[in-house]
């Protein structure tokens, strides 16, 4: 497909997952007149029932990438474990991707992402890359004796993560996962987890919403309180993280950029998504232009939307069997509720959220 | 299907039309969890683009019906001009259609229309039914020489109507409607055009937006402006005759009823629409609970949701190729922009809408 920007109305977005944020990117693109094409491995996903077109296929399939580099102005992802192997090769068959690999196998990795962040002065937990289990001693006796050990690459939600105390606990936990490439990560002693969600246009604009305050739960996001209570300075360092991490990847789309922020105000880096991000759920109420139709206008060369909160929000995730609560959240004024369409209730599973507005003059 | 209120998320809701309407009901319905069938006869509708299945079939088409009987939970329209007989089939066999075959066949018939409202004793225009040329010079008489000329039945967006003068036109205004029943009704001096959209739940639970302001131009709405500036009282009026018109027709989901606004502020009944309304789509954007959730929320037997406005919304029609704009819009951060996806930009098709938001402390 040849590639003008910006897209006009009726072009086709390509996205890889038909998870919840692959549903809404969906549904934000429909608003703007465009039509979506899924790509998903799994059978009736909650993407698939909101596009124009779904592929059911693996996300490395030879036909699948073919059809959509074939039918699709533009291609991006709902998650950031596609291969980006997968991205090359729709390159290669022509497509336009967004955002670009480099984004994509810098966030991959996590010890390529801490490396990068250290590149660009952003300071982030000490950390030190594990190879094998002769590796852990040392890095563990220079990080204090205590750590988290994370696998370099896939995991999320907290999976594939734990914290170690000690070389024999470090070295059980090592062989726990697989004796994959990991990474030992010092405590960072946060006082509040933050995310900052941004967006960087074709033509180079940013654009940053409110920073939000996150709280977790066994590695999973509870909830998001937005705008945060942080000081002047510290909102205009964590847009400054923003800005120097969307413009160091030449990055098209919005980013989730997650801080820790330390005692003082502080801030430090955990991770980025290179994509939506569920801490960015509370805009989709809280903003005129909510973080998924901001996604699609930067991916299709559009102008950034308005930015500013219209009220506080709080965004609290339904996990597991709390979305079973659906009848008293539909019925309670105050929530305004998102389901995803999926069907079954796996723990940890992300089902739904609640956003819960206070005009700001309350 | 069997028919369990309120219909839990993952229940599949019908929808006869898959016109804009259609593709915005079947957004709101996805935020819900909800899953969306559509029945349209033309292809590439706007809706089935957004839908989880489409069948694409004359709206009297006994298997499409059968297949929306059988797999639907519940059954609504985005037009009034589904024969009242398909409802009449769907119901039997077995589905359940809101809002009711009353509703609808009360709207399709401009007579029985304007009977049904000047039993619930609400002023309309003055009128009478014509069944041929014979019935005009009495009528015509009695209205005041000069009157509107609509069929009983079928059109929209002023489409077969047509001010007439004087017996000679008149009859050759009949003529031209091909002779079909028609109505004869006398001017109105309305000062202003409003509606209200309001809505009313399985078990009887009625809220009304703020009313709107409409301007047309050949017949098609131009611009929405909510809330519209009138007296508390032509307010209260407003709503008293919408809560009147749905609780007459046992009603279950959105309606849209035209107002004319006389000199001192009494109102007179134009029509009413059994549908979400082109003059809500100002909700989308300035309330928390669009018409469209709001009409799924209905149909589904889910409590209604808030009709606060959280700002001033002046919403405008892009007609024809007015879209073509969409590159100024896009770029406007006061424009709140919706495309309907729609292939082709005919004269007096509807393409999309703009929402402009006024905060109310400005």
């Amino acid at each position: 497909m040849s590639h003008r920007f910006p897209l006009p109305p009726g072009s086709m977005i390509g996205v890889l997952g038909g998870g919840q944020l692959g549903r809404m990117l969906a549904l934000a693109a429909a608003r703007l007149g465009f039509d979506v094409t899924i790509l998903e491995p799994e059978p009736d996903s909650p993407a698939s029932r909101v596009a124009a077109r779904t592929l059911e296929a693996p996300y490395d399939d030879r036909e699948a990438l073919k059809t959509l580099a074939a039918t699709c102005d533009v291609v991006t992802f709902e998650f950031e474990n596609v291969p980006a192997a997968v991205v090359e090769q729709l390159e290669m068959l022509g497509a336009l991707a967004a955002p670009g690999k480099r984004a994509l196998a810098v966030a991959q990795d996590r010890v390529d992402e801490k490396e990068f962040f250290r590149g660009l002065g952003i300071p982030t937990a000490d950390f030190a890359a594990i190879a094998g289990p002769g590796d852990i001693r040392a890095v563990l006796a220079r990080l204090g004796g205590r750590a988290l050990l994370k696998t370099r690459r896939e995991g999320y939600d907290g999976k594939g993560q734990t914290w170690v105390e000690g070389e024999a606990d470090a070295v059980a936990a090592f062989a726990r996962v697989g004796k994959k490439p990991a990474i030992l990560e010092a405590r960072v002693p946060f006082v509040r987890e933050l995310s900052v969600i941004a967006a960087r246009s074709r033509s180079g604009g940013i654009a940053c919403y409110p920073v939000g305050e996150n709280r977790h739960e066994n590695g999973i996001l509870r909830t998001t309180h937005a705008p945060a209570r942080v000081s002047a300075a510290t909102r205009a360092e964590a847009e400054a993280i923003a800005r120097q991490t969307l413009e160091a990847l030449d990055y098209v789309g919005v980013i989730g950029v997650e801080l820790f922020e330390l005692d003082g105000g502080a801030l430090c880096v955990n991770e980025f998504a290179p994509r939506v991000h569920n801490s960015g759920h509370w805009t989709l109420d809280g903003c005129e232009v909510d973080q998924f139709e901001q996604h699609v206008r930067a991916v299709a060369g559009w102008p950034l939307g308005k930015t500013e909160a219209l009220a506080e929000v709080t965004m609290t995730n339904l996990i597991g069997v709390e979305a079973k609560d659906w009848k008293t959240l539909a019925a309670d004024p105050s929530a305004r509720l998102w389901l995803y369409g999926k069907r079954t209730a796996r723990d940890g599973r992300k089902m739904g959220h609640v956003n819960r507005l206070k005009s700001f003059d309350r």
